[in-house]
């Protein structure tokens, strides 16, 4: 049957080559966005091409595109490959059901049934459901839906009456939150930053403070956002004395987990989510600290039945059968949706929720390394003892983003910066548990190989960096 | 370097078993999502279980799932399968390439850019843009959104004043209308539903009659949706006259394409879609009527610059080098994102714009042969004239509802029902060009055969249908 799939065939060959390619050589070529549609015939033609070529272009494709598995990617909070994951993902979108209803998804509705729930038992939502979503942003906006439609019940069907309503989130935490406030129709300014201490964690009577300040001008406080691993710092809010707070102003309990929801797997570092139980939400992402292949992210919630309450549309031209368990279209944003739950379930399954804390527990170990190598290193400053998986620091005299441009173009290492207290910092992520203590020692020894040659030729970096917002 | 993914090979495997299986049988068994967890073990265990059982497990759920590539799955508005796209689609998922920057992505970006940039100008939108989205139901929410904040400026920032912001769509549009109004916080209630002709388009008088009451009573009109083939008849509003309401009114007009996009591509019959160019937005789901893997949705705007206007959040940690262009990540709701360009540029690159054509012009064949058997047959009652892909039918004294869940049940046809005109009729969309005029015998064949012994055994069919919204 594989005959009449030619190409699938050589989709087999182009991933083989691009595992073997990834070892050989961990950094893609550095061709600039401007450069690539001269290297390879991006074009749509009027008239189709051959087999052999469309296999030949998607083989120079997967030349050009960065090696996210590879030791040298520590760029965004994804990376790694887990081969189990990878498994029931190729299955999955060859079997291509979508999870609207079981009728089209059948035993794949079974699957992100029975994840969704554990993943809520181990949260401490012990009557909990959940249901996968298009990325931490899509998780993090459906709890910002929830919260609204619940503050203010009339919402969902009149439309926002004009009053403010106000969120609190820290000051560091991820951009979805201000993003998913004006798709909401909430905007922008009355998402409230609250100043977080030194660690990067909320302070809680700041947060405090500034609900009660809203209300005293008339303003309706209608949700608390828990950050659970900030995106620079992997920092995490204090969410117990959160919990404390939102119920006794009566607001919704939210706790951005994309980065570090599955820190609850491992024994050793899950007091860092104490309190996730008492929350009302919660965004637990598996393409990062879990290596699932993009996206796996999955929205849970304590109380069952509001997800339904809150997303669910008539049409019977689509939920004619089975139990809304399992017609997973009446709890999504989403209609037509492709089964992320697959590659979820084939990693837990094949590591068990044991294995799957120990691979946290590494990582954790790795941060501690690459902390410790920076901490010894002259020429580098660690920005702050890492509060989780990511590694912040400053090679001392060059600027981070020159930095991490110059790693990248000289096909070195693909890494990124982030902020911290108004100075840019290079920050490492350990997201994928099969990196050595070695293979860090190297990443490292490489960022203050091209350090010294920058401080040494500082006109070199000086045209490095393009700043995407002028251009 | 493939024998370090073990498991990845046994997907090889595991997707050569699912294709075989599937032209062996082509119908899934039929088994109660209450039944399911008795024949899989879907339990996510302490202690990770081996490669071994974690393949032969991924073998029992694919069993379990429903072949939508069959020419008995006419389920929903997906099926078949693309050699090409579903190549395209299984490298994209072991490259993981996350699209929010050309950092993370590469050559997958420019493929996005020049894929997107295609499909705007093969809509007319000469100068347009577009990104992908997590499914058509999401591309319908960016349109509202970008609507909603083009008709006031003040609400990204201040949140919603209160005033009713309308919207209006056809009575038998589809419901991801009526979510994104909710999610947009504009109100479920303040979508009008504006009736439609006979045929199943939107009746323009009734529409300025609409938009002037609501002018009249102070409310605040901002959006048109125009649906490019609906959901059940398949069929298409009117989009130049509606334009001509939109530039009166001046309100933004958008084009709900999920289903009808594609047929731009055909010579014979893109005049459906007159007018299209005229829009401000339009989605293209190149899933349903393109056999794509799920999901591929794009939301293309005529304007450009009007994504990254309403979308982009500052966020120096991610957004650090190269052109917005192909920083994607400005443009979407979502930050991570799957690589969903990818299948649908092999497929172009494959068939290109004249191949695509073709497959288009096939589908709207195969409606057509399915019309007539269903109007030769003296059982069965065609609802009406196909108005593209879609053929409504009823089996004359069997209800719609009743027919569908038997022939699913006895493992025969996967296909669904909708309302017209107040009846639940059998719909068969055509989205798989692969399927032959032999294969529909066959199937209408099947659907009499039940019909009949229904008709005969009435008590068969009492009790099997269960309603999603009772249990």
């Amino acid at each position: 049957m594989l005959n009449s799939y030619p190409l699938v065939k050589a989709a087999f060959r182009l991933v083989q080559r691009a595992l073997d390619r990834q070892s050989q050589s961990p950094v893609a070529p550095y061709i600039s966005a401007e450069d690539l549609p001269d290297r390879i015939d991006f074009s749509l033609p009027v008239t189709g091409v051959s087999d052999a070529e469309v296999e030949s272009l998607l083989d120079q494709i997967a030349q050009a595109a960065p090696r996210t598995a590879s030791p040298r990617f520590l760029n965004q909070l994804f990376g790694g490959r887990d081969d189990a994951a990878l498994a029931g993902e190729i299955l999955a979108v060859a079997l291509n059901n979508s999870m609207y209803t079981y009728k089209a998804s059948g035993a794949n509705a079974v699957v992100e049934l029975e994840l969704t729930r554990h993943m809520a038992r181990i949260v401490g939502f012990t009557e909990g459901e959940g249901v996968f979503a298009a990325g931490g942003s899509m998780s993090n906006f459906t709890a910002i839906v929830m919260a609204r439609n619940e503050a203010d019940p009339d919402i969902r069907e009149h439309g926002h009456d004009g009053a403010a309503m106000t969120l609190y989130t820290s000051a560091i935490s991820h951009y979805s939150i201000t993003k998913g406030a004006a798709l909401a129709g909430v905007g922008r300014e009355n998402v409230r930053p609250i100043p977080c201490d030194d660690r990067g964690r909320m302070i809680p009577e700041k947060l405090r403070a500034a609900i009660k300040r809203d209300l005293d001008a008339g303003r309706r406080p209608f949700l608390i956002n828990a950050t659970a691993g900030t995106t620079v710092l992997g920092a995490f809010d204090p969410i117990r004395s959160l919990a404390a707070i939102a119920q006794e102003f009566n607001l919704w309990l939210h706790v951005d987990g994309a980065l570090g929801a599955p820190i609850v797997l491992s024994n050793k570092h899950r007091h860092l989510l104490d309190g996730a139980e008492l929350a009302d939400s919660l965004t637990w992402d598996a393409h990062k600290l879990m290596t699932v292949p993009l996206v796996a992210s999955v929205i849970l919630v304590k109380k069952p039945g509001l997800l339904a309450k809150h997303f669910s549309e008539d049409a019977s031209y689509l939920f004619q059968s089975d139990s809304n368990d399992v017609n997973f279209g009446g709890k999504s944003l989403q209609c037509g949706r492709t089964n992320d739950a697959l590659k979820v379930w084939a990693l837990w399954k094949h590591h068990g929720d044991a294995g799957l804390g120990r691979c946290i527990d590494r990582l954790f170990e790795l941060a501690r390394h690459t902390a410790d190598l920076v901490r010894q290193h002259p020429e580098l400053r660690l920005t702050k003892k890492p509060e989780s998986v990511n590694v912040c620091f400053e090679a001392i005299g060059v600027p981070s983003d020159v930095l991490c441009e110059q790693l990248r173009q000289r096909e070195l290492l693909v890494v990124g910066y982030g902020e911290v207290d108004g100075r840019d910092v290079v920050r490492i992520p350990m997201v994928n548990p099969d990196l050595t203590f070695e293979q860090m020692s190297e990443a490292v020894e490489l960022i203050c190989e091209v350090a010294a040659d920058l401080r040494n030729n500082p006109e070199v970096g000086a045209q490095s960096v393009i700043d995407p917002r002028c251009c």
